[in-house]
């Protein structure tokens, strides 16, 4: 069976395909025929070397992937052959707040999922909905679980409540999908009228350009009565915080997103604390989390953005095109 | 200007019509005129005499009801002549949980909404969504309220979870809405055909005709796997609890609505400990809840469900409708 | 090495002592020498044959360990050898509410702690405290952590708070010490004079003889200037509970403790309701809650409650002894 | 009666003693002779002119006061003369998260303490505990309530948690003996030994000398094994939260106390994010949060730390004393 292989800061030079024997599972642990995998920011990260986690050498890329299980350990309980599942990005992340004990992560310091077989522990796997294909879910592991804890990982969402997106990157298409199938009002900012109206068709409320309003949170204080938006999904990273945060209602969350911005802008501490404003950094989500994401995206029949599908054979191509930064919604790899 | 009253066990015979000079506001009072006033089944156990709560002596009955400011006190500022409002029906309990010194309520202990004009303190009172008719808004108060306490007000209910709602009663009605709104999926017993199908229409996923099988619980097992719900929207009390709990996931929750149950029917405690299932009681919900609601009403666009609608002058008609039971829906009353 | 058996149902007559293999630790497993295990009230229920969850053939018993790491599998990183360990009863259960999935517990459906060398995965022991012996952190797993979890894992108590402990079982009285060290008020009940001595001196602010007063909740009421307290932890059952939730205040919690009760006394649903009471049962609890009660025992020097401690050779007659009920304070059985 | 007035701005040349006529209370107001009344950096602010909320001109100046209760309107059902009562200082603030429709405040946009007679809503006074004195209840309001928010309003502190507060402020001393009695480790930084020795005596488990280690966020790492501590009381604002936050656990919380920081230094916004760390501002307290500290302290005979008391006729000299720094502990006004 084959990999795809990288190394952190060699760029996507360093991307190899190489030949492995077949895996076969520990006591607990599950073999997956990855059928599908997705590239989130965090691989440019890597590939340019500024990733804030280890990364082990020669790592097998990509967090996100799913697949159906085709061998499993003698003690495994919890799937069975012939199950669809995706991996949980922190596999020892299970339930609760985040730890640093738990920080492996795959497409890091462990294999990740652009391969044809990945080998899990039982407890690192989750179900995926049964509407969506392959090709869907694999967008889910990063992107979507991130929006998920986004919106509702801290002073969870409510129904009725207001959220702020950020352009139309993977993260910000899941929390307006996902902030909608919770009942909320959606203001989401982008810097084209096409994309705006891609956006609207997504569910969102409001639109905002922010490339012809460059005081954009001024926009969302108005269409708040000048209250601001209870929750601000925060990909922009230094270049947005600010105007996020005079976007944020008093006692309002920002939910900050780690892995988009490589510069370190500054801010005015005092912005925080007068603006009331509730800051809370995300690292995708627990296992938990996604079991429970994956029940709404269900129970709401949600079907993720896919802006392009390459082959297995196509994964540099598909980095390539994924750097220009030019897609609406996740640039997926078929295995099949 | 004209009030109804009545008196706690004297029965619907007791219903007067009274003559009453015009109200001025206090200092931080408002005063409504109320356009529309709605039954719920706590009226019934005040006529007849269970009522848990205090009741005035000739009380002016309905803890519902919604209307236009017409005047306001000196130091009023969080409304203004002309607003559209309705009333909190406990005008103490502003936030947080709920406490016997906050207990006084509208039609209660205190005089209520089927009058021409109610004097409220501004704390007292909440906007109504701008997309509702008074008689629709005049049903939320104390049905509204009570399903979305039950709802979001312990355990919060998260999209993708699911909840099971007993009957089409108005507080059911309003359950099966507001969870659909924020994500769920809805199981809803009901005992005909032809209420299921407007429990469907409501957004019902699953309909359970306990008439048919009594042995409803184990259907809702089925339809989630096993597992059971994880929010009961518990009103039918002492005679469906035993079975609701059955119907209840491990860690999930049973939110006991009180006013149904006159019985004093037993449980096992057993039930309740190696179901591993929450009990929580409700006592409708604060002001807070009340404005929470509000905007998952109105960014939804929800639309209470109206059974029908009688006059200001058919009032004791109205109560006689009501206590058939044959209603689905709530039963308003238009003043106007 | 040797481990003590027992089966379900089989009673005291049953308990053999076994040798076996010296174990080898899996590639995530440690192997722990145990110094001390002790006894609950659950082990009775298994002898007797009424656990409400599933025992293993030839089990061995004894959820409560704690002993020194002497071997450690390849992958192995959360702990080294040397280290002075617990288990954690449900080993599957991490962080985050129960689950049934994660329901296996040592002494139950997997081996228990009544044995010279323990094996375990990395994920289901937890460090001791520095400042307890092996005898005292034995005491933990079972007793200490439902106690805790009773406390602090539904409305969790803060500083100032009420709570109601029933008699000078195991979970009693580790409650009344994490509650005191809490900065909680603590009312405890009990049958004498004597054994309300030494719980005031392990902390209890009032105390209340149920013996000579069986009306004890109307003194609790009394104790609480009319309102009841904020947390019972009900270790009674269906004996006590109606008394419990008698004694709790508006939106206060009581904690379920479910392996004491083996009746089926019935209650009236309509104490629940109108008493605005909270009933959340308990399952012991999870890692993450027995690392954080650790943390709470450490930095407050507590000392548990030690009755009796005997020696491995004698595990029989310290289920004798247990049998009797006399203790106060925690049965332990050494192994060193 | 008389009462003092400041203007905002004007310094503590503008403060001056008028005569007033007794108040009369309004029908739910109470009316309360103050015997005692304390000074917050907040009074330094009002008189320097950059406090963040309106002053309103001629204000009386001081939040914190306590005293009796001589008089009571006649609705008034919550308190009654003779009652020991403190002030809310946010009246309309009564329970859940802090709005700015509740932003009203004594000694800021309403008169406050600093006079004989105070008139407040009855639903604006909480009862003291009885074992402190008027003076040592006077310290309660602001820099106690902000204590108590900081610990518990956020992510509630548990037992066994760590947490850093930074030198001997009015609300950093609370932030150590709440700390304490609530079973929690504290690590507190000062500038001194002597100061050092007196956060010992109040509880403090570790002290850090910032004047002899600047790099003390590195010491507070090596006191909580290289992981961090799981709450700071910031008060130090700009000029400390750098290191706040590097002494800050993953998934760790700042509180952050506005009031102090007046100047706008600049943040790296990585910081929060790659730290994990959950920054959360902090605007006093809630009545709710108040009553519920008062138990805490009532429950736990805490003695608040009283540095100097002035009697009502010094109030200048107090002021003076206040502004020059040097106090451990609330400088109070006596009015007996």
């Amino acid at each position: 069976m084959k990999s795809y292989h990288v190394n952190l800061g060699a760029g996507l030079s360093g991307l190899t395909l190489k030949e492995h024997n077949e895996p076969t599972p520990g006591l607990n642990e599950v073999v997956i025929k990855i059928k599908a995998s997705s590239l989130n920011y965090r691989e440019i990260m890597i590939l340019r070397g500024f990733y804030p986690l280890p990364v082990r050498p020669d790592v097998v890329p990509l967090c996100d992937g799913a697949g159906e299980v085709v061998a499993i350990g003698a003690a495994v309980t919890r799937v069975k052959v012939g199950d669809r599942v995706a991996g949980q990005v922190f596999p020892e992340w299970q339930d609760g707040p985040f730890a640093w004990e738990n920080a492996a992560q795959l497409g890091g310091s462990l294999n990740g999922m652009l391969t044809e077989l990945a080998v899990l522990h039982e407890n690192a796997v989750v179900h995926i909905p049964a509407h969506l294909s392959y090709v869907a879910a694999a967008s889910l592991p990063c992107a979507g679980l991130t929006a998920w804890n986004a919106l509702t990982g801290g002073r969870g969402l409510v129904a009725g409540q207001t959220v702020l997106t950020l352009g139309s990157g993977g993260v910000s298409l899941f929390a307006v999908q996902l902030a909608k199938l919770a009942g909320a009002r959606v203001i989401a900012t982008t810097s084209s009228e096409e994309k705006g109206a891609r956006l609207k068709a997504l569910g969102a409320d409001e639109i905002i350009n922010y490339a012809e309003n460059t005081d954009w949170h001024l926009q969302v204080r108005e269409l708040t009565n000048g209250k601001g938006v209870d929750h601000v999904v925060e990909v922009g990273g230094a270049g947005t915080m600010e105007k996020s945060i005079r976007s944020t209602a008093i006692e309002g969350e920002v939910a900050m997103i780690g892995g988009v911005a490589n510069d370190s802008s500054l801010l005015n501490v005092n912005l925080i604390t007068y603006g009331m404003t509730n800051m809370r950094p995300i690292a995708i989500g627990s296992k938990a989390q996604f079991v429970a994401m994956n029940k709404a995206i269900a129970v709401n029949g949600m079907q993720p953005v896919i802006d392009q599908v390459f082959h297995f054979s196509e994964a540099a191509e598909a980095f390539r095109y994924y750097m220009e930064g030019k897609y609406f919604g996740k640039v997926v790899i078929s295995h099949e």
